[in-house]
């Protein structure tokens, strides 16, 4: 237990973001003690990922600021709230932005992780169990960010978003784990599954598309057809695995019917994950007739809608979506870790920059111009 | 080998279809002996499926007469032609629309069942070894349909449609798995497998909803809700097992809100058997979230799009479309006979008419008015 357990602790450094599309401000932060069922976390590293670029710019929804963010992240447990049995101080965790209560129909499903109780809810500043704020300055609340707020050096996180893994995996790494490469990974081995030296096509070669691309190397697929609009990006998709590249944007016909061709009929197994509502149709349409199947991953434009002539669906393809590849956060992210540890999955390539928390700023620069995949934000004082 | 093989055969009894919607005409018919890899069958009992009456009332396709329609039937391999190896004269077999080479990427997938060679192809009037007619009239050739053309007391079929099945089993009821039965059926057990104690919606109280119905049942699903503009059929639904009763014309809200307020949230599957264009964007929109699974077998008008917000697969919702119940005709359905010996599956409630070669019109006018499930022609002289 540390010595501030069941107090606040000042935190001496959390990145609040006051504005929409404002830098983030780097201060003092006081962060209350983990209230029933809640844990509060020393925050090691963590990583900025496109969700939190999105809430930051704020563009389309009802801003909600200040507000501390971040959600890709591993820390170890500071302390601990009335009733959480399943965690000490002292274990090294990843806080996830979605969750695991144990006891809904979703948790108890061997296919869903989309708990009733601690599903994602980006509009949500306030913890869940009395609708209040941690974070504070000066008495004047923060705002939480997907219930993680791992921008800062301590947090609290409802112990159902908070996945126990190796003690000795290194945080600096294995943080990536807890939102877009698990996503883009569940996404091919939870759920397209393809099958040894199987064909594959996933649109999009950001981080979670690359994710997708590494999950369908470890199944043993042996085609992987990456599809972008960005022609760059296939060289650092090689390294992936990527055999083939097709840009989205220089073709006079549908991407489906380009795939079908190269694929004598079309692909076994396809991942979208750019949200692009076009991707997605063609996603769909260019899996194999009899047992293609398409996957969605990528979170499109709320105005959108997903089109096919229902033939394409009639001839023995499926559709399927996912979020966040399937992974029930505390059941199946150690076991994510423990394929990183194994050599089975490889986490490195993802990683392209690193900055510390003062020049968090420079992270986010990186993403608005799509420079690298992965930046790690070390929060060491 | 029974006398004639080898030599024409002057059948007495065949009905031959003149003219788009115009009665059947009960007439002799010459049939050819069989080609390479093809068996001439001596149907014994045929019934009429609704693909029959679309095809001969020809609205929206290209007529093709004179032609010999039926495709669901039973019948005794009379004689063999050259290659066929599997099967021998005097075997019990059912024709079937839709082939199984053996060689195919389909046929070799543990999925599909859409065979390249000899997938189901509604506008071919003649067999495919050699593009020509088994049936003639005074030397001048009448169509096939489907490859099967079981409206005659003898006919030739493709051995790689052909499924030998049960000597056993009543030729007289079996005859019905050849097509719809088998088509819902298999879209319930082979799809969208719902688990015992589970709730399933189904569209379309007819032949083939009945049948996913019975899929259903023997699955054990718990609550089986049936959808249909009829409400006359949830009467006859209620012996196959159905609970609950949904009238898709008498609703002032959306069928999917309907069902989700029903079932918490949504049924774990749904099978769609109407074609009706919007019957298939709320079969898929009301299963529930994480785990639902909807199945379209209906075959809609061909401009119909299918549309849905996106958000209702990425909520990790499944969509899949089936042919014949993902059976592949050869392997597949002498099981499904087996399954009728052994109890597990009833027929007989399917079949609610029976009339002789001669009065087969009326088989149309009961389907045409909607009257019943099946309709049994016997074949015998």
């Amino acid at each position: 237990m540390s010595i501030v357990a069941g107090l606040p602790i000042p935190c001496k450094a959390a990145a609040v973001a006051w504005e929409a599309g404002k830098p983030l401000i780097i201060q003092d932060v006081e962060v209350a003690p983990p209230q029933a069922m809640e844990v509060r976390v020393k925050i090691k590293y963590t990583s900025l990922c496109r969700t939190d670029l999105y809430y930051w710019e704020a563009k389309g929804q009802t801003p909600l600021f200040p507000r501390i963010f971040g959600h890709e992240a591993a820390g170890i447990v500071e302390s601990v709230g009335e009733g959480v049995e399943d965690l000490d101080v002292g274990d090294h965790v990843l806080p996830v932005f979605t969750g695991e209560c144990g006891d809904c129909r979703h948790c108890k499903s061997d296919t869903s992780n989309m708990c009733d109780l601690l599903r994602i809810n980006p509009t949500r500043g306030v913890m869940l169990a009395d609708g209040k704020s941690r974070f504070s300055i000066n008495g004047a609340p923060i705002n939480h960010f997907l219930g993680t707020s791992t921008f800062s050096q301590y947090t609290v996180v409802h112990s159902g978003c908070v996945a126990k893994i190796n003690p000795l995996a290194p945080l600096d790494k294995v943080c990536i784990l807890s939102c877009g490469i698990s996503t883009g990974l569940g996404a091919a081995l939870n759920v397209a599954k393809p099958k040894k030296g199987s064909s594959v096509a996933v649109f999009g070669l950001g981080a979670v598309g690359l994710a997708a691309v590494e999950g369908a190397r470890i199944a043993g697929a042996s085609r992987i057809i990456g599809v972008d609009r960005n022609p760059k990006r296939f060289e650092e998709a090689k390294k992936f695995g990527v055999t083939d590249f097709v840009n989205f944007n220089e073709q006079d016909r549908p991407i489906q019917e380009i795939i079908a061709e190269m694929t004598n009929g079309g692909v076994d197994r396809s991942i979208e994950c750019t949200g692009n509502i076009n991707a997605m149709i063609s996603a769909f349409e260019c899996v194999h007739d009899g047992w293609g199947v398409a996957v969605l991953v990528g979170v499109p434009n709320k105005d959108a809608v997903f089109m096919t002539k229902p033939i394409n669906v009639l001839n023995e393809r499926t559709l399927k979506g996912t979020f966040f590849g399937n992974y029930k956060p505390r059941s199946d992210l150690p076991s994510v870790v423990d394929m990183y540890m194994n050599k089975e999955l490889e986490l490195e390539k993802f990683i392209t920059h690193r900055v510390p928390l003062k020049e968090i700023n420079k992270a986010f620069e990186y993403m608005v111009k799509g420079e690298g995949l992965r930046c790690i934000i070390s929060m060491e004082d």
